[in-house]
């Protein structure tokens, strides 16, 4: 017996990677759709624009779009996709009325008492589920993944946490896909970047501190490290790549990183990869179009490990719209079930 | 009266823009064109695939190809394009033949007697050609200018160095261009980044010590900075972008950095700029596809000064071929010229 | 003594190019700009997302935004950049009250009254204006150029028709600047073309009749020539490629049709380019990001003339929002000056 | 027991797709691979620059690359993704050694006694085996496939012939894997078409009268179809797309040509996708990115079938490597191992 699934926000980019991915989960299925109120009552298949692959999955083909309302909702959990304001009303509604919300979205990843999770880190904030239900009296709960961009590069820092690692400057080339449909337009983006992504920076720079920091009691005590990042949009399709500089308190050297990540392994959960770091040999790797799907796009690619000046730097890679988003959450919600929370 | 310059290696990708550049020169005319083995007697105009703009210059159509031998080569100055292996044994020849050189490659930049020049900051380490053509005993000379990455960072790091500069972090998104021609396949960066390019690094870690060196004697004492860099090819025509950390002794202020990137000025030469460094104030500039042409090329642009957990981060490009390659060569001989060198 | 202009529709993409070529127009000054409602009373340079060059123009910087309304206007000539729904009631208001209209719209094109004008091929259909004055009761008139590729394509029909042209297939392949801004968003055109512009083939298929008829009494007669057309959105910047498929009444040879080419020439107006249609020799050419640039984007490029099965063919190019839009009416407005009708 | 496959030009563009397609082909297992002669003897996993997925398929890795020479192949069919100057020399040695060669080059496709085949089209033609066996005295014998822009094309021609099919003309937007790697330089394209392909409208002009024609005695009789293409390249990755313009003996409608696409049925091979031609009814597909691996890459994907005035128009696209290239060959060896004649 499969459990139901919702999805809000499921005509937009990440919507589509929802379903996409859901389309053939093992453990969940597809039985609510939301979308913005005009296509209300119209059927999937007639309104969304499908870009991520040739054909709109046959099952959700003929679901009619649901407003975003607990009330018309027939699911066991409600999957995010929504913009981050939009998310804020919308999250507490579902919560309030006793869905587990995995979301997807930044309203609520910073608030206290919510956890920021990736599984592979720091399941143990899950705790943080009796704490919020019981801070403001949800029958259910909001649990959140980080931002796209942090996380493929926050699974990168887990394990050089050990090392002694102190300070991180990350300067990021960002797929198209990160900015959603439409998006980009490509007048500003063809023979061309972007030296920018609104409030990029900011969530790479504190996010990681909440998701490496430790539960004490009720509370998370953040991470004691320093970021510092510089996000950039290129002309990828799918495919964060980021080039890390990380500093450390004593010296380390590139064997003690290359284990370090090799270690770090993978949970047991369905949309877990094989290996959870894959690190290239070669001179030029990781690649955004060679490398994004590495894993069914849940692994993260490393590559160029190599001392510098003051530390280590290296290049990390990840599927934004996966790892970084739809397959994020649903991890987090195939954790919440392992853990029998739902 | 114009000076006669040649150019070596005139059918590449940099070679065709230093005859864009010197095409309508107000002190220099074109008269000898030197390309490899197969293409001599042959007219430039038949023998070049054009691509950096509609059409060959008139001037330089008919010209006929010259081996890569001074006895063949009528001219006051050589300007050199060639790849750095065969520029090591070329432009000898021509410094011992009694040219002034005035050379892109790498080849000799890092030699001790050689001067490695961006006029506006170490113009003073031209008199290491006294040294060089003692202690070589050549008639002629050479001058180098950085490699393009190089050049592009260090014009900004130059204003800094006052302020307590202490160490850069740079990630690089770099043009096609940079690459040459054919270079970069086009299978290989169409939606896709390449997170490495051959001995770029090394050379953007070690060039602007030298160039924002102190000459003492008859040597450059390096200056005291540490570099790391992390280069990535991206799939822009022209124009390289930087995302730069830096670090100072002390705390300094985005006031004060900006303060000094207006402060420092253009030189009085024909390819000069009228701005150096030209400061954006929008969010999301400098972009390369509408910034790259700024001062015809030759000012850098910089854009997004910002505070961070440890100094001051800030976006800086540059035109790569022009002033990070051909236009580079082009000023450095009209400083010679300007300084009556020549 | 610079007479005065407008335009409606500032800040679109047609917008931008039409204030880019007048900033510097010899017979004509930008004294009044109209945007849409939201941005009324803010200054120009604030309002508009400038992506045709580094810079807004300066003397346009401050122009105050203006509604589209006749009485706020201060102009000699309306230039229209207006989609054509709001064009139908916004440039029979200006028209009504006097103003003449150069429009690149498609609103009026295809009317009786009409004229749709390239100036070297139909600038007799200008008699037209008394016509529609008269029918209309207007004080001033609309004057139209046609679609982008049409105009391109039509260029070079207008030789090929003593020929005995009689039918043509036409396949385009279409720059995004074609589609305004923000337009072609980036997911779906990079890796990707798009087989469809919505209109287009219905535009290219009839108004080239339009253009090529003869001005009897009142009216035009329409061409008696078939046209079919597929037209395709490719990643290109600017520039539109058309590969045209030409038959004849009887055998035309290719050497006839390069003659019919370069004996097509420009008139003697400011934006007139030196040659209407360049010749490329070289096997592959024109290209877009070569070639649109060809006479300041005035001039179209013809190459790969050669025999088929059943006639000629051949490929052209041109600038589509240059020759294709703002500077086709501009060209236009020129046209009624020098013909004393303005 | 799967039969031993060999592949000559194993480290190509197609070459990598033959692998990639038969490495897990239920049929066929890759016992040989032969590179040019700087590679011989090296492990292929070492040597091939693979850019077609994120790696090479375990099996081929450790494989040493051979000469071209019969001898040192252990297989029952030889794939040859050869460059057509070299196949014609190596095909027939391997021919003669009798070997089965399944070519893609275009060496012999014209060659009277050499089958041309597209299997659903025209497997009847492989009675030239005999003719060819016999004419040449050799064991084995070599199958074609076209060219991959007149496979794609030819699919959807054959349903036309019964509806009175005459006349053709075909503008073409082709992949950039169509050229091989590094093939099409990045510095060409970006931004840019390339109106030319060399060799590519002659073929497209030719080979679909052979495999169209009819076999009469030892002969094959040409279709009486005239064909005119124009052949473009675009920054694309994988896949053709082509404007069709048919022309019919008499008036044909839009269903009719539906209906014999409709009609059109794959065979029942391995390799056969599930429906060959699949139409779409959006107004803007097929588009390369969506559709190319429609049927795993072996389907044809059309789209606006449309009236014109003179016949019909529509879009087709295919999977120029796939459907195009390696597809086809293995498509052609199934069906000769289906027809007993391996």
């Amino acid at each position: 017996m499969k459990l139901k699934v919702g999805i809000l926000g499921a005509t937009g980019m990440v919507g589509q990677k929802f379903i996409e991915l859901l389309s053939e989960h093992p453990w969940f299925k597809i039985t609510s759709l939301a979308a913005s109120e005009r296509r209300i009552g119209k059927k999937y298949g007639e309104e969304v624009r499908w870009i991520v692959s040739q054909d709109v999955p046959k099952e959700v083909r003929d679901l009619e779009l649901l407003p975003m309302d607990p009330k018309e909702f027939d699911a066991d959990i409600v999957f995010s996709a929504l913009p981050s304001d939009v998310a804020r009303e919308v999250e507490k509604k579902f919560a309030e009325a006793g869905f587990v919300v995995a979301s997807n979205a930044s309203a609520y990843r910073m608030e206290e008492d919510v956890p920021l999770i990736i599984p592979e880190i720091n399941a143990d904030h899950l705790a943080l589920i009796d704490v919020q239900k019981k801070n403001r009296g949800w029958d259910g709960f909001i649990v959140t993944n980080p931002n796209c961009t942090t996380i493929i590069l926050t699974l990168t820092l887990k394990p050089l946490m050990d090392l002694g690692l102190r300070e991180v400057n990350v300067a990021t080339m960002q797929a198209l896909s990160g900015a959603g449909y439409p998006g980009v337009a490509s007048l500003d983006i063809t023979d061309n970047i972007i030296p920018f992504i609104k409030g990029e920076e900011e969530k790479v720079e504190s996010e990681p501190l909440k998701i490496l920091g430790k539960l004490e009691g009720n509370k998370v005590r953040f991470a004691d490290l320093k970021i510092s990042a510089s996000c950039h949009r290129v002309p990828v399709i799918d495919g964060h790549t980021e080039a890390v500089f990380a500093r450390f308190d004593r010296e380390v050297t590139v064997e003690e990183v290359r284990e370090a990540f090799e270690n770090f392994k993978p949970l047991d959960l369905p949309s877990s990869p094989e290996k959870l770091i894959i690190i290239r040999e070669e001179a030029d790797r990781p690649q955004p179009r060679l490398d994004r799907n590495a894993g069914r796009g849940m692994s993260v690619v490393v590559g160029r490990i190599r001392k510098d000046v003051s530390g280590i730097k290296y290049i990390v890679l990840g599927h934004n719209t996966v790892r970084g988003a739809a397959g994020a959450s649903i991890l987090n919600a195939e954790l919440l079930v392992k853990e029998k929370i739902i």
